[in-house]
């Protein structure tokens, strides 16, 4: 057994155990968690200890001090009607109290907007009054049958994690940490002097993990039980607020935001819509704060010799590792909570960071995220690791993870002592996997895949947050299919294709997502230069799949603006006199794969979906609709694959494999290591000759591998995992 | 039995059978029918004389001496994309040649576009280049990668009606009938000389019926088989496009209709999408036109002593007859095809024409719609007669009809006795329905019903055409429910609503479409005012049912604009992050009717609906996404209902009618003359203190039927109809 590269959760109380469990999993690191205290014993053990750190929620007794230096938001209400000639609205109705207080500092009410939502009409400041007593706006002669609405600055009372934490497992009386406001120079004092304390009260400490940097993501809460969590975002960058933040905002970009640029009808503007250029320039302007100031705290750690890493995952504000400016931060490590493996290649995929971690799940609490048992009676933790690894490591076939770890209490493991051998297990195979990257990179297809949307290379391998929570859209499901695959993926932006074209080494483009989001795209596709360059790229050869809505955008001819590439267009309702070619359903080089009568379905379908006239090979079609799930059409040079949606599942991955195969006319490659179950993928180190083979079904499979070298038969038991010398 | 009100087709060579039948089902009047002609001997029979007559298509050889009179219409290409620098488009290369060919006229070409649709601009003429020889355009110095198209205006020679016969029955080399233009003087001279032979020749017909006045409803075929049928619309006024038409248009207008107006990015205009400015004005002066030269040929008639009817039925253009202006035309009947009881409400509510009559199905051809057997081994015609009579007789539970009458060739019968038979029995059943209204009006709930959408009063009680059309939408069933309903309904438009707000004496508005159809309304709803006017109407106690998606239009906080009125909005995929308000089902006066356990499904379902928070009364939801079926919520004084979809069948209805009882606040009348079955319905007659019950089911059900009077069981059998005296 090899040891290292694995960070062991350690719980006072429990040193034998941690110990123990160190020995047997090969950590070279111990880190506590949130509640728990490392103990002396364990501090001396002379392994390297690891601490986690949220700076902002931490000095909250001079947060209560300084009530003014919180963070903030904007809000609004809901749109409210008035009936005769005045009408009152309460700001924070329908806001959790204990998370949201209206700000009273100086000039908080110029930052006020009360609108007018029937005519979407700013009305004058002089049209409305707040009674600060009843905590009441006023609106003086509106126009009756109009709804109305009131955009306000909210000062933040409860940090989110805090508040969630404590009211999830009942903490009664235990303070509410609040977060405070880096955007003032007292607090930045604050932070980098109760910074400077922790280094130095913790000797035994080597790495410094910074749970999050300074903002936490959107979460706005609902004073309604019923509707408790309003508003959630993991890429919103709402909490960043604050006068000084708008102040220096209208300095630097020569125009002021208001409270309509982030409240947006109420919609806010989340990650997977198309972003505005105010937000845009929000963004930049945070980020570049964020880096600024984080850059400080991480040299304040740097200077006590020891190493910072972050936590990606309770924020994105600022700390997106993808955004080409990550490596201005000076962070040594990067740790990612994973449930998938297009969430591994997010961290292994950041270039200017040196080591990348991942948290696994399950995480040492007795109740999985759903309730479900896991280190608790009826609980198989054992099970629960072995799926989650089987789902992660397939990235792990094409990308270098330096680390792997574990979260929570160690002490729940004790009884499950299967639990215990399966993480052994894992972390020796895991660290199998990190050493043959070390000196190669594995066989590619050489196929280069661009997913093309409105935030290109900053959303690479993620939309937003975890699958499961929005598992309807279809790009997370693509990243996911890809993360295992010999494919060269990366993200570019509808922006960078009307500036340059699309880049001249990619052989397909991805469209994947529904009609005006980000994904899609929504109003871009207006552009003729955008349309163009794509009507250009995939006649020239290139190759386009698109899934759900690719190019939809209202107000021309087709529905789908790409709609003659792909050879199908959405029936949305306003064509229903024109009649649709009867197509008929053919085998096809895309479907080959699939035994026969395998029914496939997309969760996320998109329905309507009909054939233009002669054009496309119709590969399936819903039987009961006729509606078209998956088209391929040559498109002068170029071919393109239209499918109705996608949601992950090794069937769907290896269909989308094989789209790509045939979307870059490289059909040939679907012999070069391509095992016949979908089930097992392979992955193959040609310095060493070394075939990695595993099965990521929880059932023993048996298939042949097509080589360049020859056929290989493999047989692999449930999860299983094979090095074959070949 | 009695006798009259009831129109037989005759048929030469089975003149003993005509004449024996004419008793039996007690036929006032025989009539022609395509194909066939009546003999002496039934023309001499005594009984009243019917005959058919299509003018435009019935004057062949003058046709072919002036082949420029013949009738047109614009069509575009499918869009092109240009590689190079130049071109090529053949206007005619995706339609069906022997229906249309190029126009060459003088000064064709000044009426064609070539429009990059990439861009959406026009070209300049001197752009591009037409070689008559090769029938070819040639676009030159093109965009790269843009695509192009060509409109240009066709001669259609072969007339619609007599293709598709011609095709369907393999006519062979039977002549082609090609439709004149009447704009033209010539043409008009020819049309009226015709019919003035015609009525000097046919002294024994009593009723002429026109098939259709002048211009076909708008069906453009396609050169590939399997994409034979490329636009149909019963409402499009596309066919009456001709030069000197647009020419007097732009006299009467001050403005030019160009051929982007009739193309519109070759969406043309269907009546589903809601109509530009240009269009209703084409649709204005076109049945002005019609109604002129219209009221010419009807006054020759009736200068021969006859009467004159129209069939609506192959053509609206200019015919509709809830313009407001049906009566200029002075035709003394009106007939209508019917599947539906909302087709014979369609008939029965035109006011200015004496005769109302239907033509039932199924017609006496071998084969039915979908070439199911009807007449031929294998048929049942007895059971058809019966199931479409209980379909449509439903309305005339609420509305006087005059006339029925059947199509077809009489001899197929002759092996179906028992048709014959259940023949007899509905037309005394119709007699005795159709004389209950002669001296008085049916209970009604006395609640005023408006359908709210682009069209108003013109397109009451139908959308376009027949229902198995369109099935998907909406508002076809709810007047299919509503047609045997004791309401009072009506419909009123968008600009109405604007122009006046909501009638004073309306109860109830329905809202029923897609996002952007004319139904739903599209972009009207950015419309403050409308908006502001709906509001007010529910507010001040009036009632509102939203049927799919009311009031959607993009581009505000909600995506339905009444979405607070009903207390519901619909996800599109832009609020994804706005968190859904987790809702409760509850027990309602609206489905109190349903038995427990009734599943409750709209085939038109509209995806993604939730509450919005605190608040509908959630009714029903779709178990497996959550999804909002029906919801019910109070909105200042007035009441709305939200309904995901809406399909016709006896269940729905009795939703529907509830749920108009709920949103009107007259939830006591569930009492008035209500069965306790849904498959039940009855009309009570006050004067004469007759109920009328029928049985909709195809098999015998008991009901207790609430009423003022009491409760009253009845047991009819399938089909069953029973006057009872209370």
């Amino acid at each position: 057994m090899k040891k290292g590269g694995f960070t062991l959760p350690g719980e006072a109380g429990y040193e034998k155990l941690t110990l123990e469990l160190c020995e047997k999993w090969g950590a070279d690191c111990i880190r506590d968690s949130d509640g728990t205290q490392l103990s002396d014993e364990i501090l001396k053990s002379g392994v390297p200890i690891y601490s986690t750190i949220c700076m902002v929620r931490n000095i909250n007794g001079w947060a209560k001090e300084n009530p003014d230096k919180l963070q903030r938001c904007f809000l609004s209400t809901d749109p409210k009607m008035a009936v005769g000639g005045t009408l009152e609205i309460v700001p924070l109705e329908k806001f959790f109290r204990p998370q949201m207080t209206i700000w009273r500092g100086d000039d908080a009410k110029k930052l006020w907007q009360v609108w007018d939502r029937t005519e979407e009409t700013l009305l004058d400041a002089d049209t409305w009054e707040w009674d600060a007593e009843r905590e009441c706006v006023t609106i003086k002669n509106t126009h009756p049958y109009h709804f109305y609405t009131v955009s306000f600055m909210a000062s933040r009372v409860w940090e989110e994690i805090s508040m969630y934490n404590h009211i999830t497992n009942g903490w009664g009386d235990r303070e509410h940490l609040m977060a405070v406001e880096p955007r003032y120079p007292e607090v930045q004092e604050a932070l980098l002097s109760y910074l400077d304390d922790w280094c130095r009260s913790h000797p035994a400490t080597r790495v410094v993990r910074f749970t999050s940097m300074f903002y936490n993501f959107t979460w706005i809460w609902g004073a309604d039980e019923r509707h408790r969590s309003l508003y959630t975002d993991w890429g919103s960058y709402d909490f960043a607020v604050c006068p000084p933040a708008l102040d220096a905002f209208e300095k630097e970009y020569g125009y002021a935001l208001t409270a309509e640029d982030f409240i947006n009808m109420d919609r806010h503007n989340p990650v997977h819509n198309p972003p505005t250029k105010h937000y845009r320039d929000w963004m930049e302007f945070t980020g570049k704060f964020v880096r600024e100031f984080g850059k400080k705290c991480i040299d304040l750690v740097h200077s006590y010799g020891k190493l910072a890493y972050m936590f990606y995952d309770d924020t994105w504000v600022g700390t997106e590792p993808w955004s080409g400016h990550f490596g201005e931060f000076g962070f040594d490590g990067l740790i990612k909570c994973v449930f998938n493996a297009f969430e591994a290649r997010l961290c292994a995929g950041v270039e200017d960071v040196e080591t990348h971690e991942l948290r696994l799940h399950p995480y040492l609490f007795p109740t999985g995220l759903k309730g479900e048992p896991t280190f608790a009676p009826g609980g198989h933790p054992e099970r629960d690791a072995r799926r989650f690894w089987a789902c992660v490591r397939r990235a792990l076939l094409r990308v270098k993870i330096d680390r792997i770890g574990l979260g929570g209490y160690l002490s729940l493991t004790e009884p499950f002592p299967e639990f215990q051998d399966e993480v052994a297990r894992i972390a020796d195979e895991f660290r199998t996997l990190r050493d043959l990257h070390e000196n190669e990179a594995p066989w590619s297809t050489g196929i280069h895949v661009a997913a093309l949307h409105s935030w290109g290379h900053l959303r690479t391998w993620n939309t937003s947050g975890h699958m499961h929570e929005h598992p309807e859209l279809p790009l997370n499901h693509i990243y996911e299919a890809l993360a295992g695959q010999p494919f060269e993926v990366r993200a570019i932006s509808f922006d960078e294709v009307i500036a340059n074209g699309v880049p001249e080494d990619v052989d397909v483009i991805i469209s994947a997502g529904r009609e005006g989001d980000a994904w899609s795209g929504g109003e871009i596709w207006n552009s003729p230069v955008l349309t163009a360059k794509i009507n250009e790229f995939v006649a020239r050869g290139g190759g386009i799949i698109g899934v759900g809505e690719p190019s939809a955008v209202r107000g021309h001819g087709r529905h789908f603006r790409l709609a003659d590439i792909f050879g199908v267009d959405r029936e949305v309702g306003l064509t229903i006199c024109c009649e649709k070619y009867n197509c008929e359903v053919k085998p096809h080089f895309i479907t080959k794969c699939l035994a026969d009568g395998t029914h496939v379905s997309f969760h996320n379908h998109t329905s309507g979906v009909y054939a233009l006239s002669g054009a496309p090979d119709i590969i399936l079609t819903d039987e009961a609709t006729g509606d078209i799930i998956m088209s391929a059409n040559e498109f002068f040079g170029g071919r393109a694959v239209y499918m109705s949606g996608f949601t992950y599942s090794p069937e769907n991955a290896r269909l989308l494999y094989r789209a790509l195969l045939y979307a870059s006319h490289r059909e040939s490659l679907a012999c070069e290591y391509m095992p016949s179950s979908p089930y097992i993928e392979c992955s193959y180190f040609p310095k060493t000759r070394q075939l990695i083979v595993m099965n990521n079904a929880d059932a023993a499979i048996e298939s042949v591998i097509s080589t360049p070298q020859g056929e290989i038969t493999v047989s692999l038991p449930a999860e299983g995992f094979e090095i074959l010398n070949i």
